[in-house]
């Protein structure tokens, strides 16, 4: 296990990152000059809480106890229009939908503090506004994704996710299924079962499976301790995730944060979901996936200047403390 | 003036970025939520004051009061190897140099401490180095950059720059070049000189300039006060940079870091040389500038996940905002 540099390029979309494990030994004098753990804040006053329902607008889907009625306690999950949206429906030069996922109602400030079917409810819910989004012709994407902790973003603390659907793909989408499609003509392949076999077969970076899905540290990670959750066989579409799927999908990811916060006492991250545009159907070189981005680092020149990324941890040692710290099942 | 959100697009790279004043009144509850303003930490022990040379390898380049020695004090400006090296010389994975240029040898935190002269002599170092480098034909590229404040990445506070020389184009480097690239396909003239051309007739995110160079706010900033300091004449290359332009540039830069600070108390911030890389000659299509890149807010889920900034200031009500603080020359 070599201390030298590395480059390494991502597998689907090229990007360049330098592991470069030395560096994690340079002297450090600047106060907070990493990242801190997560923090989250005061409890009240929380909109996102039962009995605050009129401080966010009216609720776009809920899971509710029988007999309660929209915009009232009751309810087990609820999405709102987001009150201060990056995109707007009626807004020609960002037009789309923002939307809010509240996660639970306890103020949680984790989603692992959900039991797994709690978990698994947040899951489907991500598939059924997607599909709900997909009936505005206009859009072409939706970024669903959740921020953990001030460091990652959020801000306020009580877990939630985001749906953000807009008219154009994303930068990162764009570069993602572009790569994924030079694999496939190359190889007649897709770029992420191949990933995954390679990973399986190795099982350096593998930290936890099921049936049908995998957890890897990502080979060429922005940020250490970087993850992908993919689903092991070939899957273009979110959308598709069946009940049992999300549970089980739940319970590995809920097992994977926990130990990642043991083993890193609680850094903020990020979680999104990768999956094929609104309407470019089920192609055979897309596969979705779910990436945890942890905020380890605090990016410099050489990443917002430059776009390249270094990390001290090796991936396959990151799989290695993750898989330690694993809880039971 | 609208607070509808607006898709703007990067006019050299096209990076989307979405201008959302509204979601500048959002709720926040998480402490820290935003990046807090520049910390700047323990004066001692300091590696990089003089004195402790001993705690760096050799230098490679310094400037020095007359009769004084290499490695020892009597220097200005001193440039030396990276002992914690995110690329070394000998490494096949990652070949390439990494340098940190210290600006000065008192303990000042911000490059705007320097008196304008000395700053030059930063902006000259630079070009020395880039110039050095170049000299090893492997090497394609250099980034030189700069972390001011730990929230920018920085671990020592003492005011410093790096280059790190790779044997590759950085990725962001290959997209300015592919659309500045394109630009010149289409239209036979430089994207910056068009842009420099538009900025200066409109007027509304022009920061400051001199008789050879401009500040503008970024029409698509990835963080709001993002500024692109710009030669107003077509210029490929930094290393072309004579001794009365680098003079020229430290005053202007110095100026408008100092409204920064007084507008944003002190953000920390990035800046970085992006010019023309080594082997690329002075093509007709590529203009080097400087971008300063402040912290004023935390990336989340939809700009790491999907590439897609959200900015809550107008880049036009932030260059009226700089010109009101800056100093008088």
């Amino acid at each position: 296990m070599s201390s030298e540099p590395e480059l390494r390029r991502d597998p689907i979309c090229g990007r360049s990152v330098l592991v470069a494990p030395a560096r994690a030994a340079r002297p450090v004098v600047l106060a907070g000059h990493a990242p801190r753990h997560r923090t989250n804040g005061e409890r009240h006053p929380c909109p996102f809480c039962p009995g605050q329902e009129h401080q966010t607008p009216d609720e776009l889907f809920a899971l509710r106890e029988p007999g309660t009625a929209p915009n009232g306690p009751g309810w087990l999950l609820r999405v709102v229009p987001n009150m201060y949206p990056a995109v707007r429906a009626t807004s020609g030069g960002a037009h789309g939908s923002a939307e809010v996922l509240i996660d639970c109602p306890e103020h949680h400030d984790s989603p692992t503090d959900l039991p797994t079917d709690r978990l698994a409810d947040v899951f489907r819910a991500y598939r059924e506004r997607l599909l709900a989004l997909a009936l505005d012709s206009r859009l072409e994407h939706v970024a669903v994704f959740k921020n953990v902790g001030a460091e990652a973003g959020a801000s306020l603390g009580h877990t939630h996710s985001q749906l953000i659907a807009t008219t154009v793909v994303p930068e990162l989408m764009r570069a993602e299924l572009t790569g994924a499609g030079a694999h496939f003509a190359a190889t007649g392949r897709c770029a992420f079962c191949d990933l995954i076999a390679r990973e399986l077969e190795s099982g350096e970076r593998v930290i936890a499976r099921t049936e049908r899905f995998v957890v890897v540290a990502a080979y060429a990670p922005r940020f250490a301790y970087e993850l992908w959750v993919l689903p092991v066989a070939h899957a273009p579409r979110y959308e598709a995730l069946s009940d049992s799927e999300a549970h089980e999908l739940a319970g590995l990811v809920k097992r994977v944060l926990v130990a990642l916060d043991v083993s890193r006492e609680c850094p903020a991250y990020n979680w999104f979901v990768h999956t094929t545009p609104l309407r470019a159907g089920a192609p055979p070189h897309y596969h979705w996936h779910l990436e945890v981005l942890p905020r380890t680092s605090r990016p410099a020149g050489l990443e917002w200047g430059f776009g390249c990324h270094i990390t001290t941890a090796r991936p396959e040692t990151v799989a290695a403390e993750l898989r330690a710290a694993l809880p039971s099942e």
